[in-house]
């Protein structure tokens, strides 16, 4: 019986045999693969100024590290709230310059991404489009940290070699974002498996944070969840924090408050501790 | 317990409820949607002038209808070959009106799809960029029919409106295209489920044809399974055939030859009998 | 990176390699594995003498071969209808003589299976119970054929396994019976994949059947998804029948009626010309 | 569209509605569901006295409360190792006693539950028999507390009416045991998703721990994933222990060591001071 395991030639720069050493992304004062664990939070989407300068400034407060917060939605509907768009970019610059907070978004296609590139921090290349080759290529080409979301049904194997199409093109800042698989599981909407962190660290020297919002799509799991991925060694999360989830125009259900999120890093910081490695970026 | 599955709006134009008649979409002699059963073939991707001729002159001879052959290639790997590129667009354009036969081939990005839309007859999106929602957005903009294909993962619901994205921008000539999905099984390259065709035609009024040499990977398999296709309601097939499928560049395993496919043909007469439907475009 | 694929010992009989020659199963007037399409039909589940009988009826009437009906019922939750159990046993002899027609019913374990091996003519084991490996070795030791379903998530290397199980003891006599699997998914109750057909076929020389009804889970499926498995090569179809799907005590959803019954029986014929091979048993 | 989420009446007696305070069930000095993180440990298979022996013996040494080891072996082929079988009922009985430690192992019939009741101290119903349902009502019957492992492609939901079988015979003693789900991703043995420990906690009033050997397939992940399971807030674990993994009988490679399973109770210790819960059983 044959298998549904294409042979494919060796990863040659992604790999932990081609770099036997971790690969450390600078951000702001934090860093990705190093001693930190990075708190990147913010709304799934920005829906207006009010909004998410009140998500901005608790986060801050709150300990979060990196702003997220998407101005283009891939949504599977066209009917629903698309994002801002491009109205939002000075937004965007404002609030990195005013809270002195580097910041991640998202790039579906090449056009957003060149947009994004002068304003933000780390590009976002969401599940949807992890093996689409051509925004992968493109993000090779920036000098710009590139998150990479695994893909819904993304096998580990190919999900490294989506990576190896950004590095190839000279971008070596790559950081792996696991966010779920999907299973036939309904009880959640996706499947974390916690275990891809070490199986990643066997194979790649490049640093892996964890997405536990979209990964079980449950605000009451995003904590313990959270707690889990840093235990078993995320270098950083990626947290949906909105101040009224309930009223959310997107990913409502998975967003945690204000004081949710301030929570969530304060039980983080007893975690850290069993790992012998920081969690507060040096600022 | 909660689901995966995500509330949306309805299906504003690809439901049946909102068109019900069926969308017929001529290319060449050949109506998508119609009493037709088009197939399509070709290579996977083109290799060399000489190579896409002598398939090309096979496949017209055997009773195929319109040409496959990719220029532009999604490879998991960066290090696999990656089509001929640009340079083969002239190949394209003489081999089009040498032959006398429509042409479909894929689209990664925008400026492919430019490059493409006034030389072939269909642009095809692949699995892979199912949810690249710029890609579908610029998709429908385009005066030209658009073959979707069904994303490795994605539910029959999240198929549907990305082809909404597509027809929301003002392009109605969709036609989807099932190519098996990812399950836990490995006996097969993915796993077709031919159930999805009068699923479709119960929901939406847009062609649906199938791959059945991506949805098995196997070449033993695809005669068969076209026969299965076509009988369950297919409104065609789409078939990689190589002039030497141990040879090929990709996907040789799932490659039929120019023997098979005439074999293949010739077989599907007696079944299209049973569906009351001609299986020849007329010409 | 390694694999779920375990290796594994070679199947020592359940084999093409070690038997080159099909398998031939005969019941009453039919034989699996030859030239005829067997249709078994019937009921999920024995719910009264009345229904049984009217539906036995225009099976027989209608050109059903074997009678299917469970009295032992394996469901989900405990609070479901569980089938009538040993009180119609009595109903299941009286039928298969009144009617002259060989019955199939599901056996949940060996105590239920020895009670029903001097009544019925095929035992089943159902999806849950594919490794249950006593079970298995129970009915290695009738004398009397088993028909046995894949499992939920089972591959096909390990239900070709599980029937080994059954020969190994010295039960020759295994028809195996697909009946889709668990796939993401949720548009049909599970996701039929019919080139499992043309697989079992080139690996082993048991015969293999469809269960349509189960691997849809839904009515207006059951035909349709009939006749592409009989043109791919099925020896057999497994039909739920009920007199009144909408009042059915179990499965109703993929239940059909009497007249649909009729209706599909007449429907395969002409697909077996294009088999070459005959759908009547001879009686 | 409709859904593989077939209606069910709801949980009775597993749920937590039905009984909002949490099960606690004793064995030896262990209690599940209490505050104890009760570490179950072993062989896969007892393949010989002397193997079985020096394990336990470096168990009770190194900090595990309960023993397993199996005799009757459910194994994908009949022609792999199937267990000692009721040979070896004598040196379970020798075992416990010698080393005063309570012993679970598990039963695939309900002739070898009748032999195990009286000897072991949990009997484990395995994944391949989870829906075993006159299996599970034998087990209902016992007086005894009973391991129910999740099967395979189980949901949340069919596995606590597999618990609900149990308990409806009148035996409430029912622990859940997560072991991993199968998903299209091959890295791993199964995929672990424990956000099925907080679900199941919201849901029902039973203990669950979690069996990270079968889960992930792969040694050098059991101790990680155990810590992470225990943070997340399983009431224990199941271990896989052999004194020469390379050469075990059977699941070698998810199989740690000696010194390994040493250190793996010892990381335990300050994982469990987070969850305020003590890790040792008081002897």
């Amino acid at each position: 019986m044959s298998s549904n395991q294409i042979e494919l030639s060796p990863l040659k720069l992604t790999s932990l045999a081609s770099k036997p050493e971790r690969t450390k992304i600078k951000v702001g004062t934090c860093v990705f693969g190093g001693d930190d664990i990075v708190i990147m939070a913010g709304p799934c989407a920005i829906e207006s100024p009010e909004q998410y300068i009140a998500t901005v400034d608790s986060i801050k407060k709150s300990g979060g590290h990196i702003l997220r917060g998407s101005i283009y939605k891939p949504r599977t509907s066209p009917y629903s709230f698309q994002g801002l768009g491009d109205e939002a970019l000075e937004l965007l610059h404002y609030v990195r310059h005013t809270f002195q907070m580097p910041i991640i978004t998202e790039a579906m296609d090449i056009t957003q991404m060149e947009k994004l590139a002068d304003i933000v921090d780390i590009v976002q290349i969401g599940a949807r489009n992890m093996q689409n080759y051509s925004l992968l290529r493109a993000a090779g080409r920036l000098n710009k940290p590139i998150l990479l979301k695994r893909g819904l049904s993304a096998t580990i194997n190919e999900w490294l070699f989506a990576a190896e199409y950004i590095m190839v093109e000279g971008n070596a800042q790559v950081i792996l974002c696991e966010r779920g698989i999907r299973t036939f599981e309904t009880a959640t909407r996706n499947t974390l498996d916690l275990s891809v962190i070490p199986i990643i660290k066997s194979l790649s020297h490049l640093p892996i944070v964890i997405d536990p919002s979209h990964a079980t799509g449950k605000r009451a799991l995003v904590e313990l969840m959270s707690k889990a991925a840093v235990l078993t060694g995320a270098d950083g999360l990626l947290i949906e924090v909105h101040q009224n989830p309930e009223k959310a125009l997107s990913d409502g259900d998975q967003s945690i408050n204000h004081q949710e999120f301030k929570h969530l890093v304060d039980e983080l910081q007893p975690i850290t501790s069993l790992r012998k490695e920081k969690i507060k970026c040096s600022r």
